[in-house]
């Protein structure tokens, strides 16, 4: 039976290369696979991915093209009429932490009724430590949750994400989703993040 | 360093037993642990640990004397105050979903300023598929998420917990935690829980 | 699909507290299972299970009755007269170090050809840290490598372990398998075990 | 405390891609680290890396420069050089399953003696389904056992490496390691490999 994965991590642990490389592991063998990204995020990587549309994009240089999910995608309508089509072997989901959790639902559906795999990738919290809608509803529903490890700077494992601020400063409020680029955020084990915040709040 | 674990699964898939051999574990070693479980559950087994007070309790036959923490139990404190008279090597909580976000943070000082690991145990998602409080914070949290497998009617590993009403059939709706036996509960697999779900709505 | 398990882990983790949770979790739902373990392992326990014949039994305080696995003893074959009489949901093993190659294939058989789930539970190392000859076989084909944690006494994982002798000195030969108790051996992290071999060396 | 991983998978799950990812992650935060390949596969891969020496390259396009180890290679004495001039926060080896069982346990002693994490890749078993004798070592010694997933053609994940003859029949016979390129290995399921290896010897 098909099983639905959430690859969680903090900030530049390799989700879009641990995605890309498993994409590429079904199409070696001559399976179909549909990729799905943020259209939010997409738009923040339309000039790296040379203005050819939406993208999966990882840091260490790979990417492939991408269907892009709004807020209001049926996902689960996309795939089917793709797979009438021709036979998906797989459901890949980039910047998963964005997904509804209608569309989070619409993933289960496509592994519960047709019976295909789907893999999603995605932030676990936010810069507050709170989750994401689409990781609440993965981490609820997903068969199999497995963490892909970023490193903090002292050598630990990186599980939350830093928000900074002008002048490097640690934010703690703000929207959850804002445009800009990653280096606005840094990955941090849960002791560094809490001290940043503290010293913050004191400083 | 120590680490914060969340061993999440759905209703009888051996929690309580796991937590218990754990603890044993330790204790066999001649180390010193600390038990808690929900106050709204220990009042629920009081009568299967025979009246002497909460309990952490296993359907295979297992008990152990235990803390029972409510809404306003500061577990961190309990914790340092016992920690200074004796060291304590582990930390272990039963029906974690039922914790506090502050709780959950809490349980998260133990293990980073004490260094001292924590083990929680809890449901992940309610009647409805929703996550509880106390799992959502864990989910979000924990450094280690670790599954617990119950096996649902069909063979199938059982991710879901199915609230039975009056006569056997499925519940909607109602409050998250509802005192009363395992028996109103079913583990099923997502896809038959859908269906119990989707029966009802049409039935 | 069904999956071959390996639960490996060293000494006095809890391997037969958990086979026999997971055994529990089947029968409580009506589904037949099919109990093995060591014909080596069963004589040393007779006297614990109440001479009723071979059993897995459980430091914690739990055991059930189990077909022992000898050297000759073909599992597959006994496996198919069972089922063919009346279904079987799970098949589980414990001691499954002292499984041989072609068992450990017959098992795998089981889950491939019959699609009914194996859990084979047993040490990963003999005292002086090599493979078992079960465990290299199960470590090679299992679907599922899942590790149960015991404690070391400075509070790490335990994943190694020593055997005693007289005087409580760590060995360093002698046969893989010895009649005897588990107070012989001692579950150690590998640092500790690694000290303690190179103690003995030296001393 | 440092950890020894072993990330285990069949031919073609990606291990080159996941160790250049874990290598980059160290390297964005200013940490460094050593790469390690058998030298065996740096011959193999020579051209690929634009004869610039030993490399790690993964399928999908990535490499990286990295020491090549043969059979009496003392790759502790060599990490603790370099370690000694400039610490090294990650050991990564790439074809781990060409490693000595005494190359693994000089990795186990960087991590329990130096407290470096080494992540270790490689194969799990040979083309008739054995292990290798570097995995054998890390599969009795890691600390964390880590499977990466390839796909086999009937959509199953992939466990096992059927070699192909000439004319593309499936070998049974032969040198455990032999040079030649990935065509000659099909990454199948245990199902599968088993039908091809049947198949052959009836035919």
């Amino acid at each position: 039976m098909a099983r639905l994965f959430f690859y969680y991590a903090s900030m530049n642990a390799g989700k879009s290369t641990h995605l890309l490389q498993a994409d590429f592991n079904y199409r070696e063998r001559g399976m179909a696979t549909m990729l799905w990204t943020a259209a939010l995020d997409a738009r923040r990587f339309a000039g790296v991915a040379q203005g050819e549309g939406p993208a999966v994009v990882s840091r260490i240089g790979l990417f492939a093209p991408a269907r892009a999910f709004g807020e209001d995608t049926d996902i689960f309508a996309a795939f089917a009429e793709t797979h009438a089509a021709r036979p998906l072997a797989c459901v890949l989901v980039d910047e998963a932490q964005f997904l509804s959790s209608a569309q989070v639902r619409q993933l289960a559906r496509i592994v519960d009724d047709a019976d295909v795999p789907v893999l999603c990738y995605g932030l676990r919290t936010d810069f507050r430590g709170a989750l994401f809608a689409g990781s609440a509803e993965l981490l609820a529903l997903a068969d199999e949750l497995v963490e892909l490890k970023a490193v903090c700077h002292c050598g630990r494992k990186a599980t939350m994400n830093l928000r900074l601020g002008e002048g490097g400063a640690a934010v703690h409020e703000g929207a959850q989703t804002e445009i800009g680029g990653n280096e606005r955020y840094l990955a941090l084990c849960r002791r560094h993040f809490a001290a940043a915040l503290a010293r913050e709040a004191t400083g």
